[in-house]
């Protein structure tokens, strides 16, 4: 059995106390791979920005809002954990300022500075347990095994390419391509990508079937090697 | 019996096919007065933004995403309606570009140019049928009666001196004044002001106790009159 955080949903970067920028992201593909998770036998955290899908009941969840509230509780979950899926989609622009009170229209144009968050899944792959200690899972069954992270990225074109660009520089151990119609939708349409670059499996249909493909992967790579 | 636009939930405004601007509005206050209303006999059309929250199904929906298309939509319905409720949390700014491909990031800041919407209950206000002819329904029961528009201002600061600044700019017969606290929230506390500036009544309370003495203000000063 292993224990696994997930990130899930979308986070909020607030330019003042009512509007922010965010996505349509809506914890629905987290949420089948709690379930999936939970169905193998994993002990399962969510880290979940605000969304209103129901998560399984088996599963302990974080709520956050912004990114830096998803990075310090997935940071701080991680710690007890063997592995981490970065299934949510943070925010990854904020305002350089908030404004205290509601922005007033004016009649005139308003110019936002964004400056970017810092990334979630990467600080995860930067800091997991064995990084650089090659693929073998510590032989010393005292000492902590080796962890792992799956990415997922959002991409509108180039996505394979893409996709394996993120996976090298978040140090992820295998990275979910996937493009803009899987927000907020039923299904979803992946592939799934290893380190050199390869497709591991295409898998297309609902989310649950997806996870539950993720999962039976995960489960062969990562936790049972 | 009425037939009543409601516009409720937020609207998004997209900076790429991913990332918009947007608020929390849940649509739970304009799921409220859209019950408290059916409850009266009279018919509901509601114009919505995405929200997940439940419709009572009595009332015909259509879905819009966009500030323009609430506009559109509802300038539209309304031609058909004796009377409107700006409940809707409609954002106010949008990007003056849209990217057409998901914007990538660099390391630097990204800067944003916002401009104004149109504003919805503000169209509405000023192109009711017997804005200008003085407060009386008209004479000829051939005639269409007067229209009636009641607003929302949701504000920081200045609650209520806003409120009856809207009031007054928008063209509308009634205005509904609430704070942040009310959004995504089961409660609300608002006070409803007249033209002359005067609360008429001030309520607290869950959104549906809200919505029906709302109702019950329209009812008496705006459709039984």
């Amino acid at each position: 059995m292993a224990r696994i955080l997930i990130t899930s949903g979308p986070t909020r970067q607030y330019l003042d106390p009512v509007r922010y920028v965010t996505n349509a992201s809506s914890g629905r593909m987290g949420a089948a791979l709690a379930t999936a998770a939970l169905e193998l036998g994993h002990e399962v955290v969510i880290v979940s920005g605000p969304v209103t899908v129901d998560y399984p009941a088996g599963a302990t969840v974080i709520p956050v809002v912004t990114t830096d509230e998803m990075l310090q509780a997935a940071v701080e979950t991680f710690k007890q954990c063997d592995g981490a899926i970065g299934a949510a989609a943070p925010c990854d622009y904020m305002p350089r300022q908030i404004q205290t009170q509601k922005i007033s229209k004016t009649g005139k144009p308003l110019t936002i500075e964004l400056v970017e968050t810092a990334d979630v899944v990467a600080t995860l792959g930067q800091n997991k347990r064995g990084r650089d200690r090659g693929d073998q899972p510590l032989a010393d069954d005292r000492s902590p095994r080796r962890q792992w992270v799956v990415g997922f990225a959002l991409e509108t074109e180039d996505q394979r390419f893409r996709a394996i660009v993120k996976l090298e520089r978040k140090h992820c151990d295998l990275m979910v391509s996937n493009g803009p119609s899987a927000i907020d939708a039923a299904d979803n349409e992946v592939e799934l990508l290893d380190p050199d670059g390869n497709v591991i499996e295409a898998i297309a249909g609902d989310k649950e079937h997806v996870a539950r493909r993720l999962l039976a992967q995960i489960q062969q790579r990562l936790i049972s090697s």
